[in-house]
């Protein structure tokens, strides 16, 4: 080792017509480098492999870490407390708790009441259904969840997608008994999906709806629900039930004469007021409580309105009577065998991933604001009990909305208490206050929806997936267009496609890479990046960016083959010194597998048939094991393997100085 | 920035306890770091990007690299050498190479008669179609096909599958007509789609069937072809035209009465003649020509003796009369419109995938022992072209035989004009030699294809798939039980499934590693592999192994707490100077999508809540990039971002001595 003056010996003189070119090892700053054997990772055997493998798969967070080392009544109160988180909080519970959560209750109910009856209306379900889901999967949630400002209960999303798909088999108007019980079986299976997947630790399935995805499904799917809308808003009767865009546009056109003037000023007003009000509390965070109590208050105002004029207002359709009473039973209504089965359960799938997808993402966020963790896992098997219960007792698929969620944390919930207040309030309502609904107009439901929904549409984070990654505004773009024109499967069908085609693609086609010595270091970064950076002569120095896979094997030793090419092709030009030794940077090379090896053994091959010396530079633990177990290691010798690109050049070049 | 003292304020003395702590800065052989900037790579506008992109997809191999540079009539020449390789033999040919073309052309033709004959039986065709398929695609492979080794014609796996698939739904003894039409038609698409991958530049495609998925569906095939020919053997007549393990098994034995004891005798003794000479010739690559000549040794061989046996050796069938003269035009025979369509099109592009995977690999392999280029998408024009080519000369699907290009290579075959010798061989054949097949037993052709597949089933490949990596004989074994118990295409899906299942896996699981200093470097590597690798006080430095995706950003997020979490525990268990810095190692995150982004964004938040500084280090180009784009790079400030761990590490304890 040390200095090298030999290997210049090609140079011809022209250094200074040629740009950031240096010599690394003669920069003052630079010592002689020590070489130092690349290691293997320890051995370990398969079962290990395989343990630690599993253990990373389905116990990332390490969930027992709190039980270690404590005695075995710690360890049980601990273990109740995480099986329900209810007792966490319950024995530090105190008034001023209290009365944060009380507010905040009471102010999520005024929200969750009205809502509650028009995600029911959007779901082709009753009403009623609406307020039952208010009430019973709360209760449950507060035991279980471990989100202190998760408001729970129906959100617009899970029931559009849950109407859409049941309305395309089965009609709610001709036959209300099965469309009920449809609904009720798709509700016992998204919980059934939703608890199975948190059990089996499979959570990171709803990793893969990207946000891109969801971006542009949730915008699609407020496009559709707002065009649903129309229906009520016009006042028309006769309406498709498909949820595309198309036949809906053609819907609300063919049946011009049914509009209702009545319904489009009062309707169209009330939005305006919704309206009004949401961007109020969007602009000044601290007057949340006008955009919360105005559902409340338009439902109020409209009702009266419609009670006061109720001999004149004939073209206003109404709610209607309304029963009194809580959630009656519904396990006797799920349908487990029959011709709609299959329906039931795909309906149930899709809108459990979309209800997960909505309620994890919330608790999350909310999670993180206030600095304490929510676990993933443990939150679906939470939803997914709620849900199974809520099948029981004529609830339809809840989960946390993103909505009232926001309100509820401006109001100043503390814990899931919040939650129980707001079943209470719904309790309230469901014994006593059914029969104030009756002249409550549709309309103002419609208004609703539209005000709630219209808030899904994130044009400036689609304008963000643009400006950043044009491929991630593709699976928006995909999902957005699929949602709308096609149905809700297939939009995300093809989204999630897109998002998986990108990561093929970027594994398909990695990026090569020339490096070059930043002067005065025993770094090397890329030539065309780093202008310092320079060429070391006699070397090519690739930095190879993906794992080496069979999906680019053949692809990576054609393009190294055409750098080596052009390289030569380069140095004849420019009378440059000739080149003897190709470096691949494998710090990148994660993995990689028996094409990949084998691409590695034929690039040695063609590099040696060209008379150059081909060296890996620090590659990864994996990569050497899986080379040591397939023997390739030894073929790349002594010489052949270095644990820096620095240590690689000037340990050669030591070499060739010696052995000229 | 210097040495500093003041950052191991915090440690309480007792290094002597712990191992593998240095502080590395202070040790005498690495100077203070210069900091270096972090560069964004050179500006690009959209469509710049775009068009590198497009051109690493398609144009990885820069096709027109040989015409820079050239006077027009070189350029002319140059092209039409591109488009016709046989300008580029053609010329300097000479006696010499024309010897060995001869010698290897009538070696391989004495191999491609009987094959030829085996294989259309193999896909239910009559068996003059297997002569036609070696006479006009070798022809016009050897005009344009860029190998010089190839052997064209049918092959064992092409014919199964075709053969498979087809009698599926159409039966040959019933419909002859139809079976034939739909033959040709799937040659044809096959054709079509091997040329339009190849004109289209898609040629990756066929690097999803991976090296794995290959071998298990070889060996499955194998077995199954093997099974089939029980059929020939036994000299059954009613034989299941299905292709799966159990039916071909029950048939067998269900039909013990039509055993045959002649066939059985005269098969399996001609299949030990076959199989010993196999041995021979694999044990000394020099007797090649001993496997070579065998098969049609013993076609003239067991031919001559059921002639001179004709009276008595009834339980014989033969082939019988084969019509003399060239390839009848089969042009009018495709089958464009209709009920089978679809089985047509799907037969043709599953076999037109399998066969171009076969001749591209066969091309590959021969081409790197003598040091030339195949060009992959020209290969598939090449393969496609010759094949719809075929479907109008009544041809089947062929493409470049392994087995007789491994013959045709050891015979001292110089070029494609070794393909033109072979088909003039089968031209005298089929001009005046069919009369002598006549009396060719069909139990003959059984014992050759099962000689000849039998060297498919490579067990001692699939050994090292287990001992290199588990996941990819996963893959292996899923292609052949697939291929042997459900069906072909079924069990090849399922492999590819399976391969791209695994770069998913490693996507959404990536390793994470704990990183340390060597002692007298500026390298940090894996404190589990490198046992000289040592902590750096108040560091917690981590690599992350994988592009941050959707797919992994929750994950990545959790787990990365956790290793802080987990460095908290470990400091207050062992009395350390506590942690102040966490710096991410991002050489291996090559790529980053907006969910990657936010993730970071919020590591950092959450990080910083715990008050500890996060730093990112040695960014690859495109993730500053899009970091930059999203603006997160700004938040990241001056001290947040450097190019190398170790200026990262030197600067911020310098900073720390100034700022106490």
């Amino acid at each position: 080792m040390g200095l090298n003056s030999n290997r210049v010996e090609n140079f011809s003189g022209n250094e200074a017509t040629i740009i950031g070119v240096s010599t690394p090892e003669t920069t003052p700053s630079s010592p002689p480098l020590e070489v130092h054997r690349v290691c293997l990772p320890p051995k370990a055997t398969t079962f290990q492999k395989l343990k630690h493998r599993l253990s990373e798969i389905f116990f990332p967070d390490d969930p027992l870490h709190r039980f270690k080392n404590q005695t075995s009544l710690r360890k049980l109160v601990l273990g109740l407390q995480y099986l329900f988180p209810i007792f966490q909080w319950a024995p530090e519970y105190d008034r001023r708790l209290f009365r944060s959560d009380v507010i905040s209750g009471l102010t999520i109910a005024s929200l969750a009441i009205p809502q509650g009856i028009s995600y029911a209306k959007l779901a082709n379900l009753p009403p009623i259904v609406g307020l039952y889901s208010s009430f019973v999967p709360p209760l449950i949630y507060s035991i279980l969840g471990s989100s202190r400002h998760l408001a729970v209960g129906p959100v617009s999303i899970a029931s559009l997608v849950m109407g859409s798909m049941l309305s395309e088999t089965v009609s709610y108007s001709q036959e209300p008994i099965l469309y009920l019980k449809l609904a009720f079986t798709a509700t016992f299976f998204a919980g059934l999906f939703q608890a199975s997947l948190g059990l089996l630790r499979l959570g990171f399935v709803i990793d893969f709806l990207s946000k891109a995805t969801l971006v542009g499904f949730m915008a699609g799917a407020a496009v559709i629900v707002s065009l649903q809308q129309l229906k009520g808003l016009l006042g028309i009767v006769h309406f498709t039930t498909k949820m595309q865009f198309v036949p809906v546009m053609a819907s609300v056109f063919k049946q011009k004469d049914e509009w209702s003037w009545q319904s489009v000023v009062m309707g169209v007003g009330f939005l305006m007021f919704l309206l009004t009000a949401r961007n109020i509390s969007i602009k000044r965070p601290k007057l949340f409580w006008i955009s919360a109590a105005a559902p409340l208050t338009s439902v109020v105002l409209s009702t009266i309105l419609v009670f006061l004029l109720r001999s004149k207002a004939r073209g206003i359709s109404i709610i209607g009577l309304l029963p009194k009473g809580l959630n009656p039973p519904s396990s006797n209504m799920l349908y487990l065998s029959g011709p709609y089965l299959a329906l039931a359960i795909k309906t149930g799938i899709i809108t459990g991933i979309l209800s997960l997808a909505e309620g994890i993402a919330v608790g999350r966020t909310f999670a993180t604001m206030k600095n304490y963790q929510v676990d993933g896992n443990k939150e679906m098997m939470a939803i997914g009990l709620m849900n199974i219960a809520g099948s029981c007792s004529s609830c339809f698929v809840t989960t946390g909305s993103f909505s009232r969620s926001a309100v509820n944390y401006n109001a100043g919930a503390q814990t899931a208490n919040s939650n129980i207040v707001m079943a209470t309030a719904v309790l309230v309502t469901l014994l006593f206050l059914m029969p104030l609904f009756h002249y409550t107009p549709n309309v103002i439901l419609a208004a609703i929806i539209i005000s709630a929904v219209i808030g899904l549409i994130d044009y400036q984070a689609a304008f963000r997936l643009w400006k950043v990654d044009k491929l991630d505004f593709l699976a928006c773009l995909c999902s957005f267009v699929g949602v709308l024109f096609i149905s809700v499967p297939l939009g995300l069908a093809t989204a999630v496609g897109v998002s998986v085609f990108k990561i093929l693609l970027h594994v398909t086609r990695p990026n090569t890479l020339v490096l070059g010595n930043i002067p005065g270091t025993h770094t090397y970064q890329s030539l065309s990046r780093y202008r310092e950076a320079s060429r070391v002569p006699s070397f090519l120095i690739l930095a190879v960016e993906s794992p080496i896979y069979f999906a680019n094997s053949t692809y990576l030793q054609e393009r190294i083959m055409r750098w080596v090419r052009e390289e030569e092709e380069w140095i004849k030009e420019n009378n440059w010194s000739a080149l003897k030794c190709l470096i691949l940077d494998m710090a990148a090379v994660t993995s990689i597998d028996t094409s990949g090896i084998e691409a590695l053994v034929e690039i040695r091959k063609m590099v040696e048939k060209r008379s150059l010396k081909l060296v890996l530079a620090s590659p990864v633990g994996n990569v050497m094991e899986k080379l040591h177990k397939s023997q390739t290691l030894d073929s790349f010798g002594l010489n052949g393997l270095y644990m820096t690109i620095g240590e690689a050049v000037a340990d050669i070049s030591s070499l060739w100085k010696c052995q000229p």
